[in-house]
């Protein structure tokens, strides 16, 4: 039976449509929200899905309105969906108190610690529920899909492609959290989620991961080199050490320059679009 | 002697760099803010100016985060310029109290109405003011300014242009409100600012404006069919018709299902931009 879906706005984008949608959640039990780029050829054939996990703090709408990526979408032939990044009004006490924890932070964890379990579920929904609406509702391929995603989110799609091999055929990353155990973020948000346990925490540490799953296809990494959390939150030569220890292929860009933010995104969404692109049509 | 200006904040985006500015303004009586996109050929020799107006509620941030206008700044060699669209904080009575006049509002005109004129000096800022500090502070060409806007700022950039023919040689406009003393947006702004006598309005009216002059260049305008704004507050019919009458060559895109937002400027940015760069480069 189909899942119900709300369409709450649509634009016209690029001959194509950016669709921003709501659905009652089974994962995150509460009202989730996405958005969806159709590009102009997905009215004559299903393609391929792309799936962009956001950082923190954002909504659905942040890769939407500032990535620029929806022309870049149409030109390769790809849909792009972007899922909030956590439950939002779950009424969990505190769940509004931090900007890295708990609303807009969910970290793409299945939370087992009250009381966040009850909704943060944020891993089974986007390998899982969202994948099942999207094909439901959206001309979707579903057997060629690909996710990337931005700091927190690069996280979340590293650590969602190192554990689904098959179900994701292509991943990238811009800035991600690679090292998620052992940097701040990770082990503030992994202790309140996932508990004190860390042996629990391996299986969200895309570089812990890593050792022990390969992908058929090489990970693509960029990250500036004046991204003021380079060194203490990404990290990204943990996760280098790691795909040479396991012989994973990496190609991993230090961008010169360039910060956290979206110009960031901007500037290199179309190397990113056109690496996935050239994986999932294969 | 130099003016002032302060560095708010900058990121490197596609090898160019964005940056965000202050600096006390003379003409608005108070601090003003703008943002500026160096393309990297800026690096090596001065380059032409593009102009940005932004629409209502819009800060100097909007065009440089929703746009994607960066990529086609580097690629045609401009630099782009976006001031915020009015005075903020300017301790005047009721200042905050409407989405569509006061702050965030400006309408790009010099008040002469109590109390709004000691601050909203828009025009004059956007026209001198800013034009003067962009040649002092950034490798400009001074002779080679275009001008470009969306709605409230696509009727600011349609009025400094047929105002100065000789200081903008491009103007063109996403969705502008073409007829400002016709619909109600302009109405309400024009009778708290300029005041009840409509001769008045008539210098801030493109539709107006364009009966008495000509533009070497022909404009270019780009409408969404599904704008919700389309018929009551932009209603580019009537500008098509006095550009007629005066036979000054405008190219009018309906554009079918786009609406008023920003993926409307996204989609179509490239050719404005190139519009611009193909006159500003003779």
């Amino acid at each position: 039976m189909s899942q119900p879906l709300s369409l709450i706005n649509q634009s016209r984008c690029f001959g194509g449509t950016v669709g921003f949608y709501s659905h009652p959640s089974v994962s995150c039990n509460g009202l989730m929200k996405f958005a969806v780029y159709l590009p102009p050829r997905s009215r004559s054939e299903p393609l391929p899905v792309l799936y962009f996990l956001s950082g923190l703090t954002c909504t659905e709408e942040n890769f939407m309105t500032k990535a620029g990526a929806q022309q870049f979408a149409a030109k390769y032939g790809v849909i792009l969906v972007a899922p909030d990044t956590s439950p939002r009004s779950a009424g969990i006490p505190g769940e509004e108190d931090d900007w890295d924890f708990g609303t807009g932070a969910g970290f793409y964890v299945d939370a087992t610690e009250v009381p966040w379990r009850s909704h943060y579920q944020m891993y089974s929904y986007v390998t899982q529920e969202l994948p099942t609406l999207i094909a439901e509702h959206f001309p979707a391929q579903p057997d060629r899909q690909g996710i990337f995603g931005h700091s927190m989110g690069g996280h979340g799609a590293l650590v969602c492609a190192l554990r689904n091999p098959d179900q994701y055929r292509s991943v990238s990353a811009f800035a991600p959290i690679v090292a998620s155990s052992r940097v701040p973020w990770g082990q503030k948000a992994f202790t309140n989620y996932l508990g004190a346990d860390q042996e629990a925490w391996r299986s969200y540490d895309a570089s812990a991961l890593v050792l022990t799953t390969q992908l058929k296809h090489p990970i693509l990494i960029d990250q500036g080199t004046a991204d003021t959390f380079l060194e203490k939150q990404l990290m990204p030569q943990v996760f280098e050490q790691a795909c040479t220890r396991s012989e994973q292929p990496l190609t991993l860009r230090m961008q010169e320059g360039y910060d956290h933010s979206y110009y960031l995104i901007a500037t290199f969404v179309e190397d990113h679009i056109r690496h996935h692109a050239e994986i999932l049509w294969r």
